[in-house]
């Protein structure tokens, strides 16, 4: 069966957005509308110079993973891999204008009591303060500031975990990515393998998409097993409709189904520091590849084409959602990062240094497209599944 | 029936979140562990004589009163109000420390989408920049950094708001609980009432308490009109065992339950802000009663005996409450702020001045009790209702 946008509609999520972007437009979008996070003046220090940055974001649905993986196997190292996905959506974001820290993070837990107990907060906890502490070794530094953990369970079925992060930098470092010109190449950044600041393999799957991931790729006895995994008013013809289980081996990767999704989001703060320090002033452009996918960039350009011939193969986890949805293609590279989820727009001689500083991390990075002047905005992805054009 | 801490249990709620502080007690707590809110150095500037802070909170289950008022009523208006309630909470935690702005501010909305609507965001939304923009009146300074609005209808039944708050501040400023000394009065403000900058009347409500409140007050008509707004695996006889209507009138108020138990939190922000510029150096402690309620300052103090003998009289909500539920007043004292929601400790000569700026708030306040020296950290309330102990 192939993902539509009724299924979306039926299981409540939207890849795009629309209303609410609609319910946000009044709101002051500070000084650079067109960058890739919201920057202000530096409220705090007064500094005509510097600029203030404050990201919000959350782990999606990627929690209730965690809760079956967890409940299946009781292995508290999804929750604190879970924890790794918050801080890393924030992080990224605000390393994509150019920040590279301190930061300043705190983390809201709104849990069901019932099914959620203390271990569970720990090791969430504990995961963040892990990471936090793997990212000051590179020099990214978070200080984590506390958090707050509500007892929901009147609204929350299992979890969800939200964090915030914000940043002060000096206003000669930001990159706005209204600086991407015609003729610059896309350089991606892989999202799957084991970077050097990694443990284990990493599927690439990211935070997105995972709503659509979990209903398409498990099979129909987590309906009955976890009823408090999703929303009784949805059509059950659209629950659970893949053919395997959480343990069941995912091919060509060391990992099962459910570890691959449950892949903590990979950062790239350490690599994206270094391109910074050695190269910042041949970057024009850094896009985080989170909901959206592929497409992201259409959010911060006009009158361009972006045309990607040269993705990166695409990962086993993806082409598994794939092959137990039936999604289309065209569909699949909108919703998910597809195998690159960190893209670097500058002019094509500087591409081999920045692939090498990636390099140096273990992590796979190639020239993925180019750009050309357009009378429209559009991207258009030329694929081995496909050719796929978007606006 | 009584509330008891067993029907506290079937909910999924506690007023105390031991097991949560036991997970917490390793991160780092600050530069002054005692302080109301943590404070840390100035990591985002880097000057000694600075300090940072950030607090994150939310609106808890008082969204799913919104959501079953607005859908009883159609008034969105009670989505402008919730938003009020996240930035108070997190607004009134910082000024218990002295911090007086400029605050950066950020919102997060985790929403059902079958049920919320956009134009429910847009009211939301709206209603943060209306109190921001009120409170600018005062001279506090909230910069709306924008937010995340995420569709998890697998994960939240209705809708969570929560928020995040960051502010800097200079150390000197800092008011630090540690700083209550035997002799010392307390001067409580009122919760309830209309302050100047205040619409209506406000109840007094605050946004803890929320859950047992609703169930214990209204009637079981709302567990088979709203299956979303309680976990159904919670026993039906601690669910909607009161005998109220959203709709029924409270009597010695203009409000009916509903909007009773919605009157936004009341933020103490303009007058505190008086308060400090005025007289700063004699106000030792701000203690803001959330979670807790009246016995939220043991958390910050070591010997001394906290004697409350004069407390305001209890606003018709609470008093409704209490009857409705049959709660015990000890219990009362414990989960609701009953009346006063932030206190100010300070010497006995100095409670008048600080009184008269609160009046020209509009606000009520007296001296609500004073402070003993002891072997022990304790609580009593001596009241029309009863005395009460607490350690």
């Amino acid at each position: 069966m192939s993902t539509s946008s009724n299924q979306y509609d039926k299981r409540g999520v939207s890849a795009g957005k629309e209303e609410v972007h609609a319910a946000v437009k009044n709101l002051d979008k500070g000084l650079y509308p067109k960058a890739f996070s919201r920057i202000y003046p530096d409220y705090l220090c007064g500094d005509k110079d510097f600029c203030n940055l404050m990201s919000s974001d959350g782990t999606g649905t990627k929690s209730i993973l965690a809760y079956m993986y967890w409940k299946e196997t009781g292995d508290l190292s999804v929750w604190r891999n879970i924890a790794v996905d918050v801080l890393v959506m924030n992080l990224d974001d605000l390393l994509c204008v150019g920040a590279t820290g301190p930061f300043l993070y705190t983390s809201i837990i709104n849990r069901n009591k019932h099914l959620i107990p203390g271990e569970v907060i720990a090791a969430i906890i504990e995961g963040a303060q892990s990471f936090i502490d793997e990212m000051s070794k590179f020099g990214i530094e978070i200080k984590y500031m506390g958090g707050e953990t509500a007892d929901l369970g009147d609204t929350v079925r299992t979890t969800t975990i939200d964090g915030s992060m914000t940043a002060r930098m000096k206003r000669e470092d930001l990159i706005i990515t209204s600086e991407i010109k015609p003729g610059d190449v896309i350089v991606g950044l892989s999202s799957s393998g084991k970077a050097t600041y990694e443990n284990e393999y990493n599927s690439g799957i990211g935070s997105n998409g995972l709503t659509s991931a979990r209903h398409d790729i498990l099979n129909k006895s987590y309906l009955n097993k976890y009823p408090e995994s999703f929303d009784p008013s949805t059509a059950h013809s659209v629950l659970y409709i893949g053919s395997k289980k959480l343990q069941d081996k995912l091919e060509e990767t060391p990992l099962d189904y459910g570890k691959a999704l449950l892949s903590p989001t990979k950062t790239y703060s350490p690599v994206i520091k270094v391109m910074l320090e050695e190269m910042k002033e041949d970057i024009h452009s850094l896009v985080h590849c989170t909901g959206g996918g592929q497409t992201k960039v259409l959010h911060f350009i006009d009158e361009l084409k972006i045309i990607k011939d040269n993705l990166l193969p695409t990962p086993p986890l993806f082409q598994a959602i794939q092959r137990e949805s039936g999604t289309s293609w065209q569909e699949m590279y909108k919703v998910f990062n597809m195998g690159q989820r960190m893209e670097v727009y500058l002019p094509e001689s500087k591409a081999e240094q920045l692939i090498a500083i990636a390099g140096r991390f273990d992590i796979e990075a190639q020239v993925i497209g180019r750009v050309e002047s357009s009378k429209i905005k559009e991207v258009e992805i030329i694929s081995s599944h496909g050719t796929f054009k978007y606006q």
